[in-house]
């Protein structure tokens, strides 16, 4: 009898693996992550994403599966090609996890898309209106979920990225999107105020345009943009929707139609460019 | 006997502060605090603000006043005019004590300038050559150093900084002027790279931004800056000179001169700007 060289869940996950990479060109339509997914722009991402590609498979990760009643609704009209997966930015150890999961599932990703943001919580972090209403932790916070959260979930997705590139899709390259919002640009910022969410919008710009460099000096077959979806209506614009100028609320649908037009039409130009749902360039 | 309303502690803090207001127009030259002044480009603005105006005053702050060596020696020389405190960036309860000093002290301040930052430390912040070296640790360290502690100071000090004005010095406002750096800038970053260090920077100046507009919109006497030194000989860029270019690292003593000249001919249209220490503008 041959003798083993490795214990038996080692070599489990080795066949595993090995099915899974072999395997991976059998995933037609491409491999798309959402992450954020729970509800809001993510989760219509999502649904768009599952309706308007019948081959296309998408993994929607959320921080509460279990609560994410509209994602489980999602997940019975999409039973195949919708895999549900728990992540929480601020924990990388279930980004990790994610990251090992993928890559034993599908071996590859086409597709991220970083949809998760905070802007307020409710007795935690309010949008601060002057200087003397910022607080510390307010401003970690923002920092944590918006700009550290959606870097770490590249980190972790990257080899998956590489592997995954533009095969079996139309474009030639994977894409990451990630969302990011008008008042993160510091040339447009004409208003002033939420110093917690646009100073983490901000940072999140300056660390996606990083690793866009990054990508396009290793070239690997991968383009980094970023998003910004208009104001959207969401839980998360819901306190400040009365602002909002007549016929300039949108709804999900209408803004992540625009989203994906500009994600399929993406030019390997576009690598760590900022755009508008119109598809104009937002400065800075 | 006439009855005392308020315990004698308080009676005497007020006393103090009556004072002191009333004493503020004594400081000739203006008050100026330079934070972060134990060494490098901080220092060296200490030293300017003090050769340059003999009637200027100076409070420069440091996390550790005793260790201090190069502070303490300029204190010997400039015993009357210079006033040194501690304050670490990261406790903004020193922060908190430091406004209370001064405005018992002085009552009032001309210039802030936060020179304090942060770029590698010794076995706890590299900055990282790629994606795969990104920590949330060093992303949350860099972000609070460089990021939020200026932020917090410009909090603490603003009615301070409204008291003072243009009082007693050739410019019609006070100035706050925060150093920042060009990697900070996104349209500038073509390199990639120092993950940590470029998104705490782009941070710092959208969150800059956002105090100018407000300000402005207060109508408060007072301008914000960003300023980029150039590549200057310090402890900071130290482990990364011999990538400079021959005759563009600058001595701290001619960045200084560049950098307080901006300042001393700042008009109120720089208010919210990013200058390098040419005078000229750096993309957001
Ligand atoms: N709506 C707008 O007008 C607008 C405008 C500009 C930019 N944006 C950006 O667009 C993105 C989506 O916003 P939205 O309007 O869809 O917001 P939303 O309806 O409030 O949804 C936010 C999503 O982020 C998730 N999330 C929050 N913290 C998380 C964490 N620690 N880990 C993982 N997921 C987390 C939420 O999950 P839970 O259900 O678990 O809380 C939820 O799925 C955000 O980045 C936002 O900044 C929105
Ligand atoms: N040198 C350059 O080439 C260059 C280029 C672009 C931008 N800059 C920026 O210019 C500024 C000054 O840099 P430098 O070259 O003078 O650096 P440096 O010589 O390393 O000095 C850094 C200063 O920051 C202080 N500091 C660090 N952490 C602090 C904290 N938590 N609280 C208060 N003070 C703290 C240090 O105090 P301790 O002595 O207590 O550590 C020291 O006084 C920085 O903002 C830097 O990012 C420098």
């Amino acid at each position: 009898m041959m003798k083993l060289a490795v214990s038996p869940p080692i070599l489990m996950r080795s066949l595993r693996k090995a099915f899974s990479c072999s395997a991976a060109p059998r995933w037609e339509g491409g491999v798309s992550m959402v992450q954020g997914a729970s509800r809001g722009i993510g989760l219509e991402f999502a649904r768009q994403l599952l309706e308007r590609n019948e081959k296309g498979h998408v993994i929607a990760t959320c921080r509460n599966p279990d609560g994410a009643t509209s994602l489980l609704e999602l997940k019975r009209k999409f039973m195949e090609r919708l895999n549900i997966m728990q992540l929480d930015v601020t924990k990388e150890s279930t980004i990790q996890a994610t990251a090992t999961s993928i890559r034993e599932s599908y071996g590859s990703l086409n597709l991220l898309i970083n949809a998760s943001g905070i802007l307020s919580v409710p007795n935690i972090l309010q949008p601060e209106t002057t200087l003397s209403k910022v607080e510390k932790s307010s401003l970690l916070l923002a920092y944590e979920v918006n700009a550290i959260g959606p870097i770490l979930v590249i980190k972790h997705m990257w080899p998956l990225l590489k592997v995954g590139g533009g095969s079996r899709i139309k474009r030639k390259f994977a894409v990451v999107a990630n969302l990011s919002a008008r008042v993160g640009s510091i040339g447009d910022n004409g208003l002033g105020g939420w110093y917690a969410y646009r100073s983490s919008k901000a940072a999140l710009n300056q660390l996606t345009k990083t690793i866009s460099v990054e990508f396009a000096r290793r070239k690997d077959p991968i383009i980094c943009i970023l998003l910004h979806p208009g104001t959207v209506d969401t839980d998360l614009s819901q306190p400040f929707q009365r602002n909002v100028p007549e016929g300039k609320l949108f709804t999900k649908e209408f803004s992540v139609q625009k989203l994906l037009s500009i994600i399929e039409n993406s030019k390997s130009s576009d690598n760590g460019k900022f755009f508008a749902w119109d598809g104009q360039e937002i400065p800075w």
